[in-house]
């Protein structure tokens, strides 16, 4: 289990270089006691749910009857991932830096952060504009060139050899895709939103803002939509953004191997993850023109800390981003000046003047919010179901590829089936906006309406949806459309392929949506506020959207901004909170059930309301492994060889008892433990380093983020004699807790401040044990109270 | 210089009854002798600005050369203002019940708080829409009697008797509106947005939440708009939405002596303001009709921790809050079902066609921006000296309504003498949408211009500004009026009347943009892009208001919903940013300068950056007065009565040494104390209690959050012999930080989790310090570094 869960997860590559990513500090060997004594599930909760009893004890009584089943992922917690550290170590260094610092250099420090984040709005804006236009290229030339071929052998027969060529463009550019996401850059795949979750709640995902990762995500996104696959571009501008913004902030590339010697002050966790939300937001800026969205998603999914300053300079990210698209995008359309292009989707003007809602809509609205709230949890559940057969049994790289390459075979045949036995034909309009349709067996004049549907980009199809005059579609068309659309779509979210879920939700929206549209209209009499098909295909692909991902607040702001129409908020609102809320009585939302599903330790915003009577006592691992303020080299390397921790408590020890625990003076890094030993800061050294250069802020930020593992420094025997003093590197103010502090209690402080490690003292301020992340994101709200999961090496 | 500031600010009341606002916990000896010792600034800063050291000198010595000024107030921190706790007290009794409840009754819960936000939507909605119809017909009446009244006496001569008329009309509405708030409730006065800001940052303004306030805020915002004052009605919205919730949400009504036995879980600082940020956001959604708008009002302007389910309940609120006050006005209007009225402002719809934007604008949008930053800091610089002015001179309640009702007379005079000498005629359109035209001395079917901008109220003088054909106004019309209502605006702000400052700031910068338009109009070929000067209007609009009050996402949202146009998003916030990085360099924002100037201690996002060198030690209070676990009550009651401390560490003394400071082993806030003492819980009493009902949260929930002085619990000789156990009433694990952490590590954990007390320890755990608000809100970033506020009693 361990090995598959592996194979498929985000991070999993064989060649991990160097990066053996140490486990969270605590007591794994307690853990596994646990989880190897049958365990499964901890109903922690049952307390609270006494009636429950008789089931609880059944269930618990299967689950130890067949103790050798694999579990699902989602009952295991990874001890794989590493926590991020948002509290800055305030070590004497740290604080010497700051100390010596004037106002001046703060204001230049604050002016090089707009100008960062300008940078990041910037790159992002010219990565979004290089993707669309690579997409519209390469699809335009694949459906020239398939029309081409249909036209010609429409009326020869055979249309078989169009077929097999549709397929077989698909699948070649699907394969490209795939290829280079499965063996290059696994991390790569799907949209990267869940990635960056997981980024700004505080866990280090493996290479998920690499340089390398931004370009097999970038060129995998192109050919995965140019492939034809339900799947769009906006979900990966996202992530894109956030490398961008992570390698920009640090002022170099170690995968280029260059180091500007740039914005070094930024090299550490806290002012990374700021960037990163601004060029996650930069992303959504671009991917949907919508720069107060992009502020309001990265604050919803991302920060925890709201603060005025960094709220700005992620809107002034958005803001430039969006305008970058916007004007590169009006030089290719050669039309420079005209800003009408601000994201990749463009869902069309909504004319304001002809689309009014009424007040006895609103019950309809309602509906179909519950409606795509029954369908987004119907899609999440497929699903899931689907990533866990995954999991289980697709797992080798090359049959990644080839499940993908089968689906874009199966899209391309499907839809042509479709188009094929479809006979709904529509004439032409004058101005006809659809830049491929298909004649086919239609009149002269008329055109195939499924083939606008299937024959098409995703967002075109969309904003077909959206805006073709009543009509335009015959239902059966629609109906037909939506079924399989839907069932494709949720076939191809979680291939190896680099795509996001956005765009697909709302073309299946739209399709039910205008189908109620049509269906409305046509129970009504003519020519009434009804009759437009395009507002409830709007509303419909709100309410779908809404039911698979579950944002509520900033998926408002991003269909209000990418429609550029005020009049639907209210309505889109509506449909989101009912959405969200009949979806969430069934399943999560999809990000987080491919969260859970990798076993991340992810923090939610609260801790679940039943754990009032858990306290730090029962949450923290211990004995915790110490280390003294002048602690003995070889203790050193040894504790750093043989455990996984990645945060040490420094203790003094009272004179009198040499047995107890240490009276808690500070808490110290591996990765400064890392640098220590790398430079040699040894006592013994001290007088013949009075020569050399005494040890800096300088040479751990130089070592960030890709610390050196201990094996690779080398530690005479003559050297593990000698002493460590830990007095000027290790944080002297590490935040602490009494052992009587309530789970929430801890989880609030912990989640609040972005900690990595929380000391557990007692009331004599001896260290008695030490909370990390997966001590608090183990325990979660099940369906029969208090659940606690495992922890395991997956 | 006490006394005066006492008069005048927000809480100044004679009558206190009960409400003593006792001190917050803290050495304010110390800190007097700081203030006395001819101290007046502490340049704490001058270690990193060595190079201004002899200015400072200078500066210095004029400071003491003349001790006996009456320091400005901003220099001042008052120690009247209590904190808000915003961490629950997790003692036992509350523990107790949180374990007790069952995940049902957490669900319950959580649904009760939807409900309650629902609630405060509707109400806030249904105050809105009172205001709106009670303006509207209040000034339909004076402008129709006035009219009539010019058109009388236009051919008659003697328009004097008019100007009479005018100016007593709206002299009387002010003394109804100056009456009510300068005599009654005083904490009315203004638009309520700094004292809100205020109490989402975590300080009890007194009285700001209470139905008396609301009651007579209404009142005087109908009276204050109805008598023709340059203000809004929109800032008072927040305000009310801000009681409303906090009202609500409470389930009982002090004022009233009404407990309606509902929503008991809710009674305590935490629950209250997440309630009071969905009122606020309420508030603003029914003001501007703009939900979303409202929303991020309440997140930049208040929230400190970002949570989800929080915000989409506040989003809830905001939603039912503008669909409420649409719905009600949609059947005042006699068109039910038509949701046209969002708003209490209606900005009119910005048709998307005929305005667009272009490239080349972008920079002429920038310089309208700069210029809004300098208005708006001349505006809030001018504001500033007239606050002064007042609360030196102008602090008896009826000074105050007298300066109110000549700020009245003189603003129909001027507007009198505008239109008089006037002569702008223009033809009356055949769809005029103006309601009080006036047509004075203008031929037959013309109308006066200058009339449509002073002849009304303000909202609709800026819809015209924004709306009407290009060539409704002349250049010189415009400038005169922005130049004389810019005057009358300063002026009227900080008047002892209940308005906002919304719409003349919008009025002002509508005006001299559509100037600009004009003027770009007349300098480029006619029929182009420029000629539009509507869109000028709006984007001048934009920036004399971001000049004056600084936000800028919430900003954005809210004009961008306003006006029911995304078009203008991206030049919105361009002009936004662009005002406040102008604006911020001159001077501060309008609220932020009018919370200074009543030395509130508010928190800022961060710390000061050259604080580092600061650490809690130097920052704490001490000694601090603690108790025993145990403690006798003639103690407990001395310490209440001679201090005024409101949170006391609970100590154990190790048997050793009596004279140290003891352990730490909880904190006890004075208003638990309180309550036990009044439930008389004390140890010798523990048998008999046996019989009686024992001490449990409800006591403590009943008694929020008017907990009454110490003075009125009578304690008998016997009695204070007797001991009381604090175990079980103390907050056992309190947050602490040892004496070596930073300021800005204090204060990210302080405001981080909203805490009111922070206990600093030695590395024993024993309590040496006490950091409260006062003790961080003390120190800022001056212009000559870090300086340090003297404390006051003011």
């Amino acid at each position: 289990m361990a090995n598959i869960a592996k194979k498929v997860s985000w991070s999993s590559r064989g060649d991990d270089r160097g990066e053996r990513t140490p486990l969270l500090n605590g007591a794994e060997d307690v853990k596994y006691t646990k989880q190897l004594s049958g365990g499964s599930k901890f109903y922690i909760g049952r307390l609270s749910t006494v009636d429950l009893d008789e089931e609880i004890t059944t269930e618990e009584d299967i689950a130890r009857s067949r103790p050798k089943e694999i579990p699902h992922n989602e009952k295991l917690l990874s001890l794989k991932y590493e926590s991020l550290d948002y509290d800055n170590s305030e070590n004497q260094l740290f604080l010497e830096e700051e100390r010596r610092m004037s106002q001046m250099s703060f204001s230049c420090l604050e002016i090089t952060r707009w100008l960062i984040c300008g940078l990041i709005g910037f790159l992002t804006g010219l990565i979004a504009c290089f993707i669309d236009i690579a997409v519209e290229n390469l699809a335009g030339v694949k459906y020239f060139v398939v029309k081409q071929n249909i036209e010609k052998f429409t009326e020869l027969g055979g249309l078989s050899i169009s077929l097999i060529l549709w397929a077989v463009l698909n699948s070649a550019f699907v394969m490209v895709g795939g290829i280079i996401v499965a063996f290059i850059e696994p991390i790569a795949a799907g949209s990267g939103i869940p990635q960056i979750k997981c980024y700004l709640n505080g866990v280090k995902i493996p290479r998920v803002v690499r340089l390398k990762t931004l370009v097999v995500k970038v060129c995998g996104v192109i050919c995965s939509v140019a492939g034809g696959l339900a799947v769009g571009k906006e979900g990966p501008m996202i992530h894109s953004g956030a490398v961008v913004a992570a390698g920009v902030s640090q002022g170099r590339s170690t995968s280029l191997k260059k180091d500007f010697k740039i914005f070094e002050y930024f090299r550490r966790d806290t002012e990374k993850r700021d960037f990163v939300s601004a060029g996650a937001a930069a992303g959504v800026s671009a991917a949907f023109g919508a720069p107060v969205g992009g502020v309001l998603f990265s604050l919803e999914e991302g920060a925890s800390f709201w603060n005025q300053m960094l709220t700005w300079r992620i809107f002034f990210a958005s803001m430039i981003s969006t305008f970058t698209l916007n004007f590169f995008l009006s030089i290719y359309h050669e039309k420079p000046g005209d800003l009408s292009n601000p994201g990749l989707i463009n869902f069309g003007r909504f004319d304001s003047d002809c689309v009014e809602y009424n007040l006895y809509e609103i019950p309809l609205f309602i509906i179909m919010g519950a409606l795509g709230g029954l369908l987004g949890a119907l899609f999440n559940l497929l699903n899931y179901w689907l990533t866990i057969f995954r999991i289980r049994y697709i797992h080798r790289p090359c049959l990644q590829v080839m499940e993908a390459m089968l689906v874009a075979a199966v899209t391309a045949t499907v839809s042509f089936a479709m188009i094929y036995f479809s006979n709904d034909c529509q004439p032409l309009g004058e101005d006809h906006t659809e830049e491929y349709t298909l004649q086919l067996f239609c009149a002269d004049g008329e055109y195939n309406t499924m083939a606008t549907a299937f024959f098409n980009t995703p967002e075109r199809s969309v904003r077909s949806l959206f805006h073709n005059p009543p009509g335009s579609y015959n239902p059966q068309t629609l109906g037909l459309f939506t079924l399989v659309y839907f069932f494709l779509a949720v076939w191809t979210y979680g291939l190896t392929v680099s795509a996001g879920v956005f765009i697909p939700s709302l073309l299946i929206g739209a399709a039910w949506g205008r189908l109620s549209g049509i269906f409305l209209s046509s129970i009504t009499s003519s020519q009434s506020i009804w009759a437009d098909p395009g507002k409830y295909a709007l509303i419909g692909a709100a309410a779908q959207l809404g039911g698979i991902v579950r944002m509520t607040l900033s998926l408002t702001v991003i269909l209000v901004e990418a429609t550029g129409n005020v009049t639907y908020g209210f309505p889109i609102m509506l449909v989101l909170i009912t959405a969200k809320i009949v979806g969430d009585y069934f399943v999560e939302g999809l990000y987080d059930i491919h969260i859970k599903l990798q076993s991340v330790p992810f923090l939610h915003w609260e801790a679940p309301p039943t754990s009032h009577w858990l306290t730090a006592r029962e949450v923290m691992s211990s004995p915790v492994t110490c280390f003294n303020r002048v602690e003995k080299v070889g203790t050193i390397v040894d504790v750093l060889s043989n455990t996984s921790h990645n945060g040490f408590p420094v203790v003094v020890h009272t004179v009198e008892v040499q047995d107890e625990p240490g009276k808690i003076c500070g808490l110290i890094l591996r990765s400064q433990l890392i640098v220590l030993l790398k430079h040699k800061v040894f006592v013994e050294r001290a007088s013949s380093r009075l020569s050399q250069r005494k040890l800096a802020l300088k040479d751990f930020r130089d070592a960030y983020p890709r610390f050196p593992p201990i094996q690779s420094i080398h530690v005479s025997q003559d050297e593990r004699e000698c002493m460590m003093d830990l007095t000027e590197f290790m944080n002297p103010t590490p935040y602490t807790v009494p052992q009587e502090t309530s789970l929430p209690r801890v989880f609030k402080l912990f989640r609040a401040l972005g900690l990595r490690h929380l000391v557990v003292v007692d009331n004599e301020n001896r260290v008695v044990g030490l909370v990390t992340r997966k001590d608090l994101a183990r325990y979660h709200l099940g369906k029969h109270g208090l659940e606690e999961l495992q922890l395991a090496q997956t």
